[in-house]
């Protein structure tokens, strides 16, 4: 893992002609019938395991979110960690949903729990509200594994405007005072090759004129784009967190590819193939909207 | 646990005389010499159990840092879980400190994970920077299990400022905000008898001039206040938090409680003897700072 996580990110976007990532949240209720049945972490496993064979082809990378693992208990996190090596097997960049955040040695206890080892994914989500010093820990250990990190800025759900949009005197609002403060953090470490950071941001797609006005404010930083799909956002709403040479950002979709069996589109085909139908025409979707 | 989380709380508080919880953020290189030698995991058992039992007589509440287990893996995810049963076992209140986060079926996996079910803990602390329907989730799992929701406020740390003071054109500062989120999901819920909320607020001891201006807004509020002891605040500084009848908080130490063996102090006593006089000196010390 030496390589730069930047780098290594964008690297699978191009060769892939995919900005795209699905994302993990299996929910055993959801599973296809013939998985519902087995114990709840084995049908999960199954169904997780041939989800990530299926979209490996076309996705640059998985999000593996941890509540749907941690929900099931200490077997559920073995469980994570499994699917974050099974998924680097196959050539997948494994970003861990956690949302972590802590201030000192907390954080830094964190930060060696889910961004070191070999077992670690490739990057996490970390939750900003403590202030730069809560953050660092994570920076650090990421930029010294080789490993990013994706800072919350601007989430995707309907209430994000209450605290996100709190605006000061000067007109700047929190979510691009948050913006700042991960730009001058990803501008501390070296960026890779290609001028982007280890320390990205997660920017949600429902909110197409908030993600322009923070590729102006974090032009080295990729943005983790969450809420296409399942939440409603198109791929020309994801398409304002790119750059103009559409570069820099990764799409999320979750549930709208891993249970896209479900859906009367794919009505009459075996799950996987309509898993991996919906994961092809996601990444062809967001690859045509920015010019890949 | 069909009473409510508010009501055992302050309860354990009077009855123990003792407006405390002692954190237990185990980490191997600072175990007692004994216990250094086993198998990390081991060590640290061994360690919080013995923490547990001599800290119980003295203190209403214990806080178990979810990072430093999740930092040994699946292990120590289950560690965490049976630290939890244990704690509960010798009455005392359990708070996960897990400052959870996310949004829709995210934050309602979370919050089935970690606050439902015999071995959950009794309330779990919760990061709002999603606005109110990230957080509902985890107050209606609260509330429907007779437990409790801690969300940050206002955290402890240095550099808490730069983004929780963002202050907008009336004057009124983000974790003012956040605050009367925290106050209307409270005010939504059913109070305990004696007047305090399931939904309860982190709000540190190292700012002892916001916790005044926050107990203001959120009177119906428990306040769960770290910072005392190894982050440099005092006794005075924690009283900010309490109401004028001495109520309505519960302050933390971690550090300053679980190593006091490495402490010049209790250089000559036995760990246990130390940690367990030093659990006993924090809760008086508290205890006379509000009039209890």
């Amino acid at each position: 893992m030496a390589d730069h996580f930047a780098d290594r990110l964008l690297a699978a976007i191009e060769r892939k002609r995919s900005p795209v990532c699905v994302g993990l949240d299996p929910v055993v209720d959801r599973l296809p019938d013939e998985l519902r049945r087995a114990a709840p972490l084995a049908g999960i496993e199954t169904f997780c395991r041939e989800v990530l064979q299926v979209v490996a082809p076309s996705v640059a990378a998985v999000k593996i979110q941890s509540a749907y693992f941690e929900l099931h208990g200490a077997g559920g996190v073995d469980l994570y960690f499994r699917l974050v090596r099974e998924a680097r097997e196959l050539g997948l960049i494994v970003i861990g949903d956690v949302k972590r955040g802590d201030i000192g040695s907390t954080a830094e206890a964190y930060a060696a729990g889910h961004l070191a080892g070999e077992d670690a994914p490739d990057a996490v989500t970390v939750n900003g509200y403590f202030g730069s010093d809560g953050v660092q820990p994570f920076v650090d250990a990421a930029c010294a594994n080789g490993r990013g990190v994706f800072i919350l800025v601007r989430t995707s759900n309907p209430s994000a405007a209450a605290l996100q949009d709190v605006t000061d005197t000067s007109g700047k609002k929190l979510f691009e005072h948050v913006a700042d403060m991960v730009a001058a953090l990803g501008a501390d470490v070296t960026v890779g090759q290609r001028g982007y950071s280890c320390v990205g941001a997660v920017v949600g797609a429902t909110w197409p004129d908030e993600a322009r006005a923070l590729r102006k404010i974090m032009d080295r930083q990729i943005f983790l784009v969450p809420g296409y799909g399942a939440q409603g956002a198109t791929a020309a709403d994801c398409a304002a967190s790119f750059s103009s040479e559409g570069a820099g950002a990764i799409v999320n979709a979750s549930r709208s590819v891993i249970y896209a069996f479900r859906d009367q589109r794919y009505a009459d085909r075996p799950w996987r193939d309509a898993v991996g139908e919906a994961a092809r025409e996601f990444a062809a979707d967001l690859a045509a909207a920015v010019g890949l």
